[in-house]
């Protein structure tokens, strides 16, 4: 059973491990409240998982050490066991599906786990490492639902407390649930007080069915940016948890959560994954009641691959006015591209891709496109340069 | 004149405003050494400049504070200057070069400052300021070549003292070198055995050059994406304490310092400015003599516009075999764009962009070139989806 005493135990016995990580004030990312970030991205390993795993693997007898842990994650979780298990001097043995990035691989490789890389999906590797439990008795270390790694994540709930004890709010991501229901269970313990919210990806809102219909339900599929919190049904002990001690479960859209990222790059100089920005991206669109609160939001994680962080910048720079792509019909006859060109740079527009394309569906035999795709200020900046080029004779496709 | 005092009497006025960052170890950017992050770029205005400028405000008498101040920058140092006087409740005017991105104008604005844009370059925005300040009687706020500005950066060096008190050496980044004075001065007051290393951009080596000829020497030019230590010129007082108290100056260049921004945001999870990034860059690419060592690599600052982010990653991402682009000549017949795409999905590139250009400089009448670019794992996947290309008889032309 969950105790107060179990997660302080488990603080007092992750003290050497990992690191207090930081609050810091980001007063720009909802007006209205006053917002703090938990920064557990700075964690190491970039992720809180291994503060469960840890006081998990930590807690084994003797014997169940000596045989080692088996764990199945394409991600946070699997580095988390592969760290704990190493400092604690035990073998760790990964599996995970074969299609996994061979980034995620490489980085569980590196804190010492052995892998085992399952023909499948997630379900497959699930399988896999539950019969390795069975035929080579390691234990079986779950991601969420289970007392122990509850009681590592509720440490963060004691940090918080002494951290920002005057808070009035905590806003916590939900995949499977074992994050909030320790950060829950440890913060009502200490302070009935303080407002405790989940959220979840519109994409995978397995709690949010959960709850709402007071019974566990299993989603076919899950589908979103925030792939750390993409599970398809809650465990009995977090679910139980999040019926009694979370006071609301709300869900953010990728786009929402795209902003999110995107905003504690530029405000906060912080990178998270799509999974730690969902409490930010909750706090930014109002999801939440914190208007005149003191609030913090619980950036659970950062690893998150840079090609996808470097699209999610693209779109929010489309979608912030900052690049702009625009077809523009021209006649077909010289001096059109240094036209348009021209009237680009004199308006300050800085061009990064060029095409143009002599024959396009609808056009007229004469006529072609030019596609041209510029860094601008914003929208405004973008309005005076599509301006220009209609007040010069230029007719704009899109 | 600079004294240990003054450096601790500005850490006792400066508590109530600033935050005291975090030191983060970050055991992947050299592993021959041991390397701690003083992370300023998440300190308020994301850069270490208000430290410096809130010192030297507070210090100023009532009779010049009635007055206001005024400073000439279009970045880090405006934004800890507009805020350091709204905090002290003063008046600031920030004079800036009509070309400075809106993004920085905005962000000064938002801290309370007022705005002259000056028609020009740096250069005539700083007469401007000067000008200003004899006519209008406001206080002029030296970026770096101000005792109290000095001691205010110093304060870091006190931290880093109680933060790591057997660290072996502290890089720090060279702009002006107000920092490193600050930095060096407090910390070998403390501990002369502590090694103070500074680093400056190839492409801005004027203290590097300074100290070098043991004399104070201009730069015609400054070119660096580490825009925020892009300095000409060194003052005399920073000239003289970097010759007195910093073991060696080096330099890095523009890719060392984008693999360092790259390195710090995958790894670390951490947005850092190109200026920021310069000490890490030197640690990763052995500038200094830290093997075996307890090093701080101090990152100045975060405020990197996200535009020059995308950019950098996405050369990182080019430079570390992470994306391709390949161009591929195709004979001009049906099919072949399918059996390209096929062998590219089969080999696991996932493809970002395609251009299928017809006519091309040099290709055969009845050839065309494919230009596709993909995300691709390492530079061995890359290798195997050309080799993939090539035995079924495709040309690749780059």
């Amino acid at each position: 059973m969950l105790t107060l005493d179990k997660v302080y135990h488990a603080r007092y016995v992750l003290k050497q491990v990992i690191r207090e990580t930081d609050i810091i004030h980001a007063p720009k990312i909802n007006p209205e409240a006053s917002v703090y970030l938990k920064t557990e991205n700075l964690q190491i390993t970039g992720s809180f998982k291994v503060r469960g795993a840890y006081y998990k693997i930590s807690q084994l007898t003797e014997e169940e050490k000596a045989k080692g842990v088996v764990a199945c994650s394409a991600g946070n979780h699997a580095q988390g066991v592969a760290l704990a298990a190493t400092k604690n001097g035990i073998k760790s043995l990964i599996c995970l599906p074969d299609a996994a990035p061979i980034s995620k691989i490489e980085a569980t490789k590196s804190y010492g786990a052995d892998i085992c890389l399952v023909n499948g999906v997630y379900d497959d590797a699930y399988a896999k490492a539950l019969q390795l439990r069975d035929e080579e008795g390691y234990t079986f270390v779950h991601p969420f639902d289970d007392e122990n790694v509850i009681a590592g994540q509720g440490t963060i709930g004691l940090e918080l407390i002494e951290q920002l004890p005057d808070m009035d709010a905590v806003i916590v991501p939900i995949g499977g649930g074992g994050l909030i229901s320790g950060v829950a269970f440890a913060v009502k313990a200490l302070n009935p007080n303080v407002k405790v919210y989940g959220v979840q990806a519109s994409g995978a809102p397995s709690m949010f069915n959960s709850v709402r219909d007071q019974k566990i339900e299993r989603l076919d599929s899950v589908s979103t940016i925030a792939d750390g919190i993409a599970v398809k049904e809650p465990g009995a002990n977090t679910f139980k948890y999040c019926s009694e001690y979370v006071d609301e479960i709300v869900t953010v859209t990728d786009d929402e959560i795209s902003a999110a990222i995107l905003a504690l790059m530029e405000q906060q100089k912080l990178v998270t994954e799509g999974a730690g920005a969902v409490a930010v991206a909750a706090a930014m669109f109002n999801k939440v009641p914190i208007k005149g609160k003191k609030v913090v939001c619980l950036c659970s994680g950062g690893n998150i691959d840079v090609t996808i962080l470097s699209r999610v910048i693209k779109r929010g720079l489309l979608m912030s006015g900052r690049t702009v792509s625009l077809m523009i019909e021209l006649l077909d006859k010289p001096g059109q591209l240094r036209d348009v060109s021209k009237i680009i740079a004199d308006m300050g527009g800085n061009v990064i891709s060029v095409h143009h394309e002599r024959t396009n569906e609808g056009s007229a035999v004469t006529g072609c496109y030019l596609r041209i795709m510029m860094e601008t200020r914003n929208f405004e900046h973008v309005e005076q340069i599509k301006k220009a080029l209609t007040d010069n004779g230029f007719k704009i496709a899109n």
